[in-house]
């Protein structure tokens, strides 16, 4: 693209991020490289520390530099109550709502017969340990309302079914601030089948 | 965002990209963090050694690891042939498409009045430099067709009366591929009153 390997490099990289292509990659690094000592060279050493520092929570697959994770050894949250998520971004959009006060199970993604990702490709282990040791109380499924979502819900289901915890899932239904006349049909649908008494 | 401090800094500083926001910076760093020995390690490093060896070529603006930079050291290249571009970005642009042979001067921005961005603000003297060594054929003013970009052309066709020199700027009209019924009447003004006999 520019004939400075230096620069086509960092652009090609940046490039396959996702969400980015080629321009914004060309836009992005020439920011950037605009003011390498105030911009350029911080990212690089965050990145450069992120790397070195940060890992994968064994027992609930979120993101920290401590393993256990800050959530898991927090001693004032739940460790009864478990949500299953798709990903950490799902947890930590979960955690600035306050939604949940208990642990959290990182899937790493869901099933899906198009993408070839099977039973296997789920970080699932760890929830199945703690059913084992008998100190789950209730185990909430909060996927994505999509196909494979409720596939992997309705496959977890199955699994946790011999266990004596409760299995729930997130609700259906109008999004706070929304209005019914952009909603699609599949979630009116929903909303009125899952309606409450005032 | 999260409670973890170099995640935090490291999605802050993602943030602040252009054509970045808080919510895909946290998509782009989650998906490094996914890989980091063999996507976020090698970014950083990219990065780094960007910062460390890229440098503005003082007499054109361009960004280089050498400089001059690798055109303005070209002896193949019409080094009487001056082309203004706003900025690298554009340069990069000209360069992609083979359509410039000579020289650049990178202003590093246009003039606005809105923006506080006033002469004293754009590199403008190694081509001033090079006109007084009446080294200077023709200079092509390739800026952006906008009122900032238009200003910037008529006050740089001013400054370069003095000398010696003709001044061209690039044509308006009709982009290649293009259909009529899409483009703006300013576009198609300029394209109708720039006609020429087939």
């Amino acid at each position: 693209m520019t004939p400075v390997p230096e620069i086509d490099h960092l652009i090609g990289l940046i490039a396959r991020l996702p969400g980015l292509g080629p321009r914004s990659a060309r836009r992005v690094t020439l920011a950037l490289l605009r003011d390498p000592r105030g911009k350029l060279l911080p990212l690089a050493r965050a990145m450069e520390s992120a790397a070195m520092s940060v890992r994968t929570c064994t027992s609930c697959g979120n993101l920290d530099v401590e393993d256990p994770c800050h959530i898991c050894r927090d001693p004032t949250r739940a460790n009864d109550l478990i949500c299953v998520v798709e990903s950490v971004n799902d947890l930590w959009a979960l955690e600035r709502a306050g939604a949940h006060h208990g642990l959290y199970m990182v899937l790493g993604g869901v099933l899906s017969a198009l993408r070839g990702i099977g039973p296997a490709d789920l970080n699932v282990e760890p929830l199945f340990e703690r059913l084992r040791a008998g100190s789950v109380r209730e185990v909430i499924l909060a996927l994505g309302a999509t196909v494979d979502g409720a596939t992997t819900m309705y496959w977890l289901q199955e699994k946790l079914h011999p266990y004596d915890v409760r299995v729930s899932r997130v609700a259906q239904g109008v999004p706070m601030g929304g209005t019914l006349d952009v909603l699609d049909d599949g979630t009116l649908a929903a909303a009125v089948s899952a309606r409450r008494p005032m």
